[in-house]
């Protein structure tokens, strides 16, 4: 059956419409009539194929949300008439000691939904049923895409490490993930610190639930903290200086990195001796932590901030997110 | 009251013996007769001033086993005739947040041993009562002096990252706290990998209780440990392939710093992100954590492997250390 999408031809192009023949459906699988597609930078990155792994033509897109509308013989959990959400992983082996133990995000056989497949930016996109997330009634599907990627990829070190509501935390970087990071770990019940270079974000970004805004290129403002935090999640890509951001962190805390940041970090050891101190990364979540996100977004009332294009304007979406001026995620209506 | 030592004057210079005015005792601290004291890398760093922060004439040592012999109106714990070990840290403000979560080794304020006041090559050497560890009988005195560095130094991650029985682990560097460090986990219930680039010491460490021997310099040996182990103490203080190390690191694991590594460590985000990985560091240990490697080494008969020399001889001693021929430790045996 084929499927109606978006995609992009060669590096460098603008994405087009497109169709392709998906075949009949694995019975692990299901295939989701996509409602909504969130675009997260690394759309952009595989578009561009900066990380070397794009194959052309490619449907990117992997912030889906939508209603199942066919499910395999051997699929689980979810059934046709579900509304679901699809992030950056479409299936995994089970069987790995990551699958087994629940970390099917870090399974090294896993599909990547816009790696070698299609993704979202289309009418219909298929997932092993494992990676469609019901969606709970409280949670407004319009929004929601941004979870899927963007949301879970700050969740998980929130809950893989520990962070207790009595922690001071910071937020580098208030973009599409940590306009969702400051919401969550403000709900946590943690003191926000939120990173920014854009004074002009300032009030948005107390409103998102920051307790204080720190210009990080202030070393006035930096210095004040040396030490304070206990968990600093780090979303941007770029170049920073990290020295001054390790320094930040308090005895026994972390450092996380959750953006592909592309240079070397150069760590003093030092530094992370005298405090014992932690530096790490991870990448989006397992699907028992995707449902906890779930649950504690309707809890709280989280939801991502976002602008709506629809699908059809999809180049204007991808320029408007290049140019800086998603705020803070941009998600595309379906209108095939 | 005088205490007899032995110092080192200046920079370059060999150690002489030397005499201090030691005052009154102040009433939280002990005072202990040296029996034994370990050397340690990190005294010949004090001894060359290698982190500027030596104040000469300098009493290096900090690897101690004695007696009390005199106990300040309000030490507690440990009273005069108590068979004590003292380690890097001589005291802590006990007011902190490090401190008041037992954290102690963390405090900002601590007193260290060696750092702007007189250690453990002498015939006495005063701490708080804190850092005072009484030792249990079943520790042999005369081998325990390295446990109150490089063993709490390499015991310390073992339980503050909670590492497990089921874990595979290994350890770079096995000298003075990496031949410790092989038999804790050994006797953790770990499968341990010991990483060397000395062939000739293959039979001993495997005696050590490594399950394997891994040569660091040969990349057909590293590349079978992609992902591999969930933990990997680093036990150096030069430069090594760091990001061959981490690739070693199984996903969600950690590669721990517990050397003075001087030169940044480059750190390639990416290669923490996809695997969950984290990197780390930690100084010594907390009081808590000392009486509990006590007992652990009590209970599984686990001892410093050390080459005896009198005080009197301190400055073979140091050439010995220098010249990479300790095996595994030296302590030093008071003879004033």
């Amino acid at each position: 059956m084929k499927i109606r999408a978006y995609a992009v031809a060669a590096k460098g192009e603008i994405l087009k419409p497109f169709e392709y023949e998906a075949g009949s459906l694995p019975e692990e699988q299901v295939e989701i009539q996509v409602s909504h597609c969130g675009i997260c930078h690394s759309d952009l990155s595989m578009i561009d194929n900066e990380w070397g792994q794009t194959t052309y033509p490619l449907v990117a897109g992997h912030e889906v949300v939508g209603t199942v509308v066919a499910a395999g013989s051997r699929a689980r959990r979810v059934k046709a008439g579900d509304r679901v959400g699809l992030g950056w992983m479409a299936g995994s082996c089970l069987a790995c000691p990551q699958c087994l133990a629940g970390d099917h995000n870090l399974c090294a056989q896993a599909d990547q939904t816009i790696v070698g497949r299609h993704g979202g930016f289309a009418e219909r996109v298929r997932c092993h049923w494992l990676w469609a997330a019901p969606l709970p009634p409280q949670v407004d599907p319009a929004k929601a895409g941004p979870l899927f990627c963007g949301g879970i990829t700050v969740f998980t070190p929130i809950v893989e490490f520990g962070i207790r509501p009595t922690d001071r935390v910071g937020v580098v970087g208030i973009g599409g993930l940590g306009h969702l990071a400051v919401q969550f770990l403000n709900k946590w019940g943690c003191e926000v610190f939120a990173f920014t270079s854009n004074d002009s974000k300032r009030e948005q970004i107390l409103k998102l639930g920051a307790h204080h805004v720190v210009n990080s290129k202030d070393a006035g403002q930096m210095s004040k903290l040396a030490a304070a935090l206990d968990f600093l999640i780090v979303t941007v890509n770029v170049p920073l200086d990290w020295t001054a951001l390790i320094n930040c962190i308090a005895p026994k805390g972390r450092l996380h990195f959750v953006g592909a940041v592309l240079e070397a970090v150069p760590v003093q050891v030092f530094s992370l001796l005298t405090h014992q101190r932690s530096v790490s990364g991870s990448p989006v979540g397992n699907p028992r932590n995707i449902d906890f996100m779930l649950e504690f977004c309707a809890r709280h009332g989280i939801a991502p901030q976002v602008e709506f294009f629809p699908m059809s304007r999809i180049n204007d979406a991808l320029d408007h997110l290049r140019a800086g001026k998603a705020r803070y995620r941009i998600v595309l209506k379906a209108d095939f």
